[in-house]
């Protein structure tokens, strides 16, 4: 059976990723559509297009629209919210972290964990010891993955993640990219973005069908 | 019994204006709200953020993502689309039609002809013959419409009805606001903000009920 995938395109500071992590685990499952977390930092590409920081600081209005829409959001899909000080988050050692984890079974619960954090409690994602408590709850040696996530390894990998979304058209987040190659972009594209990747799956299994 | 009212903003240039155009008037009938078309100048707006042109055209991975997810949204809406040429179109002209007509019975269908025109035809809906094509199907006066349009009247309504978009928040097209001073963005919040102005009156009826 071929594999259904999707690449989910996350940015720890980045607000509409906070419901899309929340509802993309559910919306996978039932679409039978494997997701792989795949963090990666938006400073470096809004860098490219001129921005020093979150376009939502940049353009008040769109700012102010972006704040009360996603209050409207959060409260239809009953998650909490809370504005995080300062906006936008350092979440460089969160990117790092979660990098590194790539292969591991908690990384999608660690996501999860820290957009609850910053989002739902009003955490500062960037101290280190609120990222260690939330490994720590996950059963994880904090202090082992804090060190690592500063080696040069892990910086290079971060940096080489970031520069493969950007090379796949990624200019914000949340982000969902398929097999096929197309792009979607923004947590009201994860239905459609897990969609296509379960059609995709059915073409394959047409094609092969029809040999 | 409380009226059920949704303004919805349009840009005639604007491409996610377009399905939106498609879309709205079946959404809002379903659900009993009714729509007032305010067509409004995107320019100025971008204007006063630093932008010379469209988005899409200033920051090159969001245009290319925009013009893909706009043609799958139209072919899974069955909307026929071309890539207008120039983009954006200069939508001055018709926009002083559709804000001179803001109490015409055709003004609906005149909006959506022109997006049909520019998206659909792929005609310049700058030219003069165009829009007096589009009037002269619906049975309207063109040639006096095309006058009365570049009268001063007309052009300071428009100017205020964009001053008055810039004032309750707008910064993209299409827009929606409704009674309460809510304001949603884009193509993707039109059940959204249907829903809304529907409760909205929901709301007041059943204030209305508990006297």
């Amino acid at each position: 059976m071929t594999a259904r995938a999707l690449d989910f395109w996350l940015e720890f500071a980045s607000t509409y990723s906070y419901p899309a992590a929340m509802r993309i685990g559910r919306a996978a499952r039932e679409a039978g559509v494997a997701v792989r977390f795949r963090p990666f930092l938006l400073g470096p590409i809004f860098k490219a297009q001129g921005w020093d920081t979150s376009p939502f600081n940049i353009y008040a209005a769109k700012g102010r629209y972006m704040w009360r829409d996603l209050e409207r959001l959060c409260q239809a899909l009953e998650l909490p919210l809370v504005r995080p000080d300062p906006f936008p988050q350092n979440s460089l050692l969160a990117a790092r972290v979660a990098v590194a984890a790539a292969n591991e079974p908690w990384l999608e619960d660690f996501c999860l964990s820290v957009y609850r954090a910053e989002f739902a409690r009003g955490d500062n994602i960037a101290e280190a010891a609120v990222l260690a408590g939330i490994l720590g709850e996950l059963g994880v040696a904090s202090a082992k993955r804090l060190a690592a996530a500063q080696s040069p390894e892990v910086k290079e990998q971060l940096k080489l993640q970031t520069e493969e979304a950007q090379r796949l058209g990624i200019f914000g987040a949340p982000s969902f990219t398929t097999e096929d190659g197309e792009l979607f972009w923004g947590n009201d594209r994860l239905e459609a973005a897990v969609a296509w990747a379960s059609r995709q799956d059915g073409a394959a299994a047409r094609r092969s069908d029809s040999r």
